[in-house]
């Protein structure tokens, strides 16, 4: 049974940064979807098998982030993934980012909705993925 | 004098998309910062002259956008900026995606702050970031 | 008639630099991209339509680029795009990149090659694609 | 001692892709650089140190790649890097991105100059470059 939170980690790549010398704030956003695809892939529900299938999309209806410290390149960054909320077609993910002083560096907040192939909201989550999620949300308490 | 809100304007590239079809969230926040900066150098006040000085770092210190349609390949996608806040050492702006037929694809919602070169939090704005974005925001209302 | 070169032009924005205060290299294909996606909707053989349609796809075979002047946050960049060279199932772009005193910072190369929608390699470019390339390859010369 | 060829591995993630469906040929150059970035790090010499210290810069003078087979969201990647030429001022790396059934998707080939602080051509590699590179190109051979 997968542990929560579940920890996803990268290093600090020279493009993830800007001339200001620091990360450029909305990479944030493409690593805190790195570590919810690693998540996917965990819980047995990959990503990519449900775009190649065509039958579940689950995009973005809500992405926000704080910027605590700044984060530099060479960085390696420990990202804490929690899933927070499970609703009838959507669900919302948490992760915080902490620098190698074990400091938190920033905080991102995910909502997904699970939509049809032609674009309309899905009557409700896959059976599948609200088993994975529930499975996965629960071993946080118990 | 410029009209608010500031408008941006830009066409969905291949790479602003993903094997999803639609546009990868985390580039919308790419747009939105070109907008910003697109604004910056209209008030007269471009961002690239403040990173090579050094001397005035305005970090982003909170990020949000929300998701309402999707947007594709080759879009025509307009953005209206508005500053919707001008505090001590930070400031806000709002944008608003509009695809092209006019709805609102996407909205977003960015928080900067003033730093000096080491990273402290700066006394108060810049005396010319403040005056350029007062008399931007104020042309909203008279 | 559309006249070679084709004029493309951006701004450098403060995603396209890197920690060392320059344009980060890989970002360079990402405008040279821009620019013959904007050249293809100029020759009316909008991309986007090609891959929507999912009949014409132009992957690319070869990419490569050469930097001479290093390219900096605000830059004025013009691209100048020809088509080199016409064969049965591909082509390929030359790009000479300007900076602001109007010298070369970089040139590029890219090659595509028509495919069908399973993958297998198209028997010969598609008619209309080949007419809209030749005209705008001979304005060249004529 | 470091092996060549240096081994870096990576997953394609849902923003490599593009709407065709396939990696966006400029995030391959991205790619490269992450496992050069790797390799320095390795070798001892990390480029964020060089970067952050301000007197060894790296830029690249040319990059190129060639497409062999299409890679897709979810694949595993291995690059193979090795150094194949170490000139007075220069060096240039090879890459070769391995898909999983061990077929070679793609090559690469980078090079990449020492300058100044101020810009200008080093006079020569910095002593422990040409010592680490040298080390690690004769692995390949001894």
């Amino acid at each position: 049974m997968l542990v929560t939170p579940f920890i996803y980690s990268f290093t600090l790549r020279l493009h993830d940064t800007d001339a200001a010398g620091r990360l450029f704030f909305a990479h944030l956003f493409r690593h805190a979807h790195d570590a919810f695809e690693h998540l996917m892939t965990a819980l047995g529900t990959p990503l990519e098998t449900m775009i190649r299938d065509g039958q579940t999309l689950l995009p973005l209806i809500h992405a926000e982030a704080d910027y605590h410290q700044p984060l530099h390149h060479g960085d390696c960054v420990q990202v804490q993934v929690t899933i927070t909320e499970i609703r009838r077609r959507s669900f919302a993910l948490h992760y915080v980012f902490l620098n190698q002083r074990h400091e938190i560096a920033a905080t991102a907040h995910t909502v997904h909705c699970q939509i049809n192939a032609d674009g309309s909201a899905a009557e409700a989550l896959a059976p599948t993925l609200r088993t994975a999620f529930t499975r996965f949300h629960h071993s946080a308490i118990t």
